[in-house]
């Protein structure tokens, strides 16, 4: 038994925070350096599906959180993330990859293959919505965790009017809203973490049981 | 500037691996222990939609590998784990809020709030389908970094033959088979990262530009 890295204790300690000091700002820089790191997430073919809408005034703060149903961490943090999902991502694929062969982190004719191989995929758009719900997801949650890295707290939303959010913060039909991430310094300091079910509920070894 | 939290390393360093070590094993415990700090990721209403089948077995990573289009890293890893939603998982609901509050987790009343609220939304049956894939890979994501925590590497793969998986490992139709998460042991000592958009091409402050 070796000693645990500390993000263990990290990932056990997170905790959804619905409480936020409304007089923390973050700036533009740290914002950026908490989406740079959220990047680092996987995605299928790194097509990076994922983009971030950084919401930072009080009154578009406020109009958000009546998009979200007036949950008030929308209101309160920093700053919230609307994580969006780029549906049409693959159009961007042939740019990334020719980047990847020139820092010589894939060789072109695998470069090439993957271009071809998910545009054949990305026909499909089921898949593709599935897709960039994923993606944004994956980066999400690296977001939660590197902010908590910070001392930040994160809150993750997923009930909010859809529509209003798009109609709002100029958000066309090509970007799919997956979910608000509030972001800033929580004002809990002993929350209570909810219980989780018990790991033999959620897990079988070599085939599921129904 | 304070001195950086090492799960900001640990995020930047992170990488998917696709050639593991067929030789290592990883026993009951430490998969168990993986599953366990997975589960830690955040759930609307904290439903718990993941389900996790560990598979292990040769045969049965060769013929998971043979459903994932003969990507080898399903093949050699330790373990890959089919990363489930539970697309009844709301069902479940009002045993966690009962142990909830009995843990002083939760008020009574905001517990009873929860389950009604879940039930209504959960009549939706996309926006289901949406929330499984979204909590499956908010603890895929955990999972892949408590690995890394361990010394371990993993691959995601969302490429494979979802009915055939099914079909195979005994997963009926409530379940939905959201990713392939290969754990175990890496092969590559210097994998290349693949290069990320610059953060400005993901990331836009106050508003979407299109």
């Amino acid at each position: 038994m070796h000693d645990e890295h500390p993000i263990l204790e990290l990932i056990r300690r997170r905790t959804t925070v619905e409480h936020f000091d409304p007089q923390h700002s973050l700036d533009e820089a740290e914002i950026r350096d908490l989406v740079r790191d959220a990047t680092r997430a996987p995605s299928s073919f790194n097509i990076q599906h994922w983009r971030f809408v950084a919401v930072r005034e009080a009154g578009d703060r406020e109009r958000l959180c009546e998009a979200a149903y007036g949950q008030a961490q929308v209101r309160d943090a920093a700053v919230t993330f609307i994580v969006l999902g780029d549906l049409e991502a693959v159009d961007s694929l042939p740019g990334i990859m020719e980047e990847a062969v020139r820092q010589g982190a894939l060789p072109e004719g695998k470069a090439k293959a993957w271009v071809e191989m998910a545009r054949k995929i990305y026909v499909d758009e089921a898949m593709a919505r599935d897709e960039v719900i994923r993606s944004a997801s994956l980066a999400a949650m690296t977001l939660m965790l590197a902010a908590e890295a910070r001392g930040l707290a994160a809150g993750a939303l997923s009930g909010f009017d859809a529509a209003r959010v798009r109609r709002e913060f100029g958000i066309g039909e090509r970007y799919l809203p997956v979910m608000l991430l509030a972001v800033g310094s929580p004002l809990e300091t002993t929350t209570s973490r909810m219980p989780r079910l018990d790991v033999d509920r959620v897990l079988a070894f070599d085939r599921w049981r129904s």
